[in-house]
């Protein structure tokens, strides 16, 4: 289970050593599983609403190759495991053959500030 | 009555043609504003645990020359006015003699989204 | 000469007021006014090639009310006038019915630091 | 080998969800260890200047908890290791007891693209 979500490298995302400033890229991972899960039809915003909130708890990025400005990059985003209560993803950040970066985060589920189950819609998609 | 408050532009500031990218202004805006009011021992998380809310509903910025990474900005903020429900501030960003933009910012004070006077504490700075 | 390009609020975007940062709009001006040159073939990676660099001089916004996480937002940007070296573009962020945020930016070209000509290219659009 | 350097959270900092917005504490990172090479008399700036780049190859970070809105957060950087062209930093992100995130970060010399010796002044830090 694999999506893929295309982004843009504005003037915004770059830094003066002409390349996409290494914090940056954590905004195209949130975007990557943000719609990985739109395109089951679930979005964070209505998990939000139920008093769910889930933090990022760990984020590891290998760096292999900057984009340039104005350069397409496409985010391939896999849901890899599912835990009692965290969701972990996996991440490529491409454009055609190169590879720019490859990423993982785990998120926990909270409610209250206690950790909760993965909800069960989510479960599901594994 | 003017506050002085140093930044050092760091890569995160800076953009691919070597300049601070235009957005990254208005954070040392913020810290600006903020600063100055703490030197006078207010601050605006104390306000906001009363229920206010003043966010900025107006910036304009004239940029004269990019400070470049590394370079210390001085912020110099002045309390230029306050209105019924709101607060006009106007800044210099500046190292010595180079002046790097100019700016002027509104706030308004809210509390449950209405608007509301400015808290006297503030009042009293002009 | 309108362009219309839709962005989605994301995490990033936001700030703890539940409101999207006050800078962060600067980063939908920037896409707005790429997009509208791309939608007439024109690139502003293709311009810098050429050694043209077109900083923003000026902006100014008036904020009337917050999208919200995850709301899509509409960028209109409108090509509003030429001068010899500079160009000025103004946006309207909506949603629907609902007006976000009225903004005007103006960007001077410039070559090796001297402001050159806009280009003709640019200049035909209007 | 110890560094302590002292941030302030900002509005610009902050998420929706009332917390730091996790790619923001990569600009801490940032900060730490430019400061650490800062104390003692290197600057990244300097590097730069003889030609050198040395971009973020790996970051890791463990979240445990968010510091808030005006807290002041102190970046403890550590010079861990010194490789042959690269340098790994970690940190602790701390307010007095409270861990907010601990954190790595590899970065390597380069020279036009090419990979270089960490420069002889760095080796001799460690």
């Amino acid at each position: 289970m694999e999506h893929v979500h295309t982004v843009r490298v504005t003037y915004a995302d770059t830094d003066h050593a002409g390349a996409v400033y290494y914090a940056n890229y954590l905004k195209w991972l949130e975007i990557g599983r943000t719609e990985i899960l739109r395109q089951h039809n679930l979005t964070y915003a209505e998990f939000e609403k139920q008093g769910l909130v889930a933090p990022v708890v760990h984020v590891e990025i290998d760096y292999k190759e900057s984009p340039k400005y104005d350069d397409e990059v496409e985010i391939h985003t896999t849901l890899e495991a599912i835990g009692t209560t965290s969701i972990t993803f996996s991440y490529e950040l491409k454009k055609g053959e190169t590879l720019f970066a490859v990423a993982k985060t785990v998120n926990v589920f909270t409610k209250d500030k206690k950790k909760v189950s993965v909800p069960e819609q989510i479960r599901k998609l594994l």
